[in-house]
């Protein structure tokens, strides 16, 4: 018998045990800290907690369940076994369809027309064409060019920002930290869909709010280390952010208590924009699980030596 | 000089005025009641007060604002003289719009995760493929059909439902009273772009709610007389719909004290989906008076003897 068990720190994982039970019946999936638990083949983690992995004598594999697996290899004990990440071609679709609703929902102002609903104030808000809102995405990967051409196919105007030139047919395109200043001065919603790296660390910052237009809006869906959460506070009650649409963040789950859930302004969403289905997750998981156990070659195995 | 009259019971007008001005600086624009405007050539209307029109001896033209009509022709008065409507070709793309930040909103739990927010709750909704999402259109015109095709191209699952028979590419259709269950039982969320006839009063109702699947999410762009908010209200708190976006009310500004505003699962929104600029109302009005001066043809003039 085969047994698999569930390790995070925060996040309550027992959901996916269903799907990954309807793709292969003969697993068992336990929970980390149980007596059944302690002899687990394969471990499923999101942000395991330092040294759970290692606790496991008979562990043979560690499945993540994202295609990003810094929250598993963090672990300054991670153990000498194979390590898979989920990679699902729905992740960009996923993204696309969070950024396109955050996109209408500031250009429609459904932002303005909840707040009369509270008040049950029937104000019409200014409409406008989407061709007159431009959209300006940071980060133009295979994600971002795609939120960006389906922006574009929407009837908005959409420019982009990357480290290196890319060239996006209708996309107005700028490189480098030269062109930032030019890039956010011309824009209405700033999508945020950059990689984490040392240069892209703490960029939206007061520095790099100060260089938009007054009110401009923010969708952030990159990682939570870019945003200095405090410069956004600030330059929202300033009014020179004009609303912020938020997935993710440098402590998660959010603690109960941080300033941005209960700011006006801010929508708080929990890291839910690009989330794969249960299903894709379960199916894969399962999959080489079953690959391990019969000695076959693993899918989407990372190569834990370039990390 | 030729004068226009603005009329309408419950919308101030009174924006538009700049914007015919701008298109045709000849004209005179006033208030109905008015002495000045009591010998107006135009009346520009929207849900006139029965009578108020046929008050008007020198009436050679009534141009409404909006595609529809039928807020003027149930003035049981009407008078003998042409009746034009607005054509926008921004419309269909702003219903577009409105619905899918709609059908994204439910789709990807954005209801919840608002709700979640008020209790500083990091709760990760399940999330689904667009293609595992059906979206029914009900009314299936030039703007029905650009929202059903537009949702298609999004990824979702897209089927219809209209009077006559229609044919869309991908989007799978049923037409006729006999069709509608067959048609309500298969969809997610379900949207109405109907046309207000004899046969559409009232059809969305405790009825056609029974014949949904528990937790179907509405989308209301048609028109207010379709529905019984009743029973959409019982149909909510039954769990038998999940959600409602509703924009068009049979008493609009929807009084403050109807329980629609306060209903947790209800999004109001100020009759917005597919409201036009008001440089394009009031230039297609503009181009309608010189016309009507001149002797010309009118644009979208309205058959009256069809309605």
């Amino acid at each position: 018998m085969t047994k698999l068990v569930f390790i995070s720190s925060g996040y309550d994982m027992s959901p996916l045990a269903p799907a990954i039970i309807a793709a292969a019946p003969e697993l068992e999936v336990h929970a980390f800290g149980t007596q059944e638990a302690n002899d687990a083949q394969v471990a499923v983690c999101w942000k395991p907690p330092a040294g759970a992995l290692r606790s496991l004598p008979n562990l043979r594999l560690v499945h993540g369940v994202a295609a990003g697996v810094d929250n598993i290899l963090c672990d300054p004990h991670f153990p000498a076994v194979p390590l898979c990440r989920v990679v699902d071609p729905d992740q960009a679709r996923a993204m696309s369809e969070y950024v396109m609703w955050g996109v209408l929902h500031f250009h429609r102002r459904f932002d303005q027309v909840l707040v009369n609903q509270r008040h049950a104030s029937w104000t019409l808000p200014e409409q406008t064409r989407a061709s007159d809102c431009t959209v300006g995405v940071m980060g133009l990967g295979e994600i971002g060019s795609r939120v960006a051409l389906d922006l574009l196919r929407a009837g908005f105007s959409v420019t982009g920002w990357s480290r290196s030139p890319k060239d996006l047919p209708g996309v107005a395109t700028f490189n480098g930290r030269e062109a930032l200043p030019a890039f956010l001065e011309r824009i209405d919603t700033l999508v945020c869909l950059l990689p984490l790296t040392s240069e892209t660390r703490g960029l939206l910052n007061a520095d790099l709010f100060r260089q938009l237009r007054p009110g401009t809006k923010l969708i952030h869906v990159g990682r939570g280390e870019h945003l200095d959460a405090e410069a956004l506070l600030s330059a929202l009650d300033s009014g020179q952010v004009g609303g912020a649409l938020v997935d993710v963040f440098p402590n998660e789950p959010l603690p109960s208590d941080d300033p941005l859930w209960q700011h006006p302004k801010v929508i708080v969403t929990p890291h839910m924009a690009a989330i794969s289905t249960l299903d894709t997750i379960g199916s894969q998981i399962a999959q080489n699980v079953r690959r391990r156990v019969r000695g076959e070659p693993l899918l989407n195995q990372v190569d834990i030596a370039r990390h």
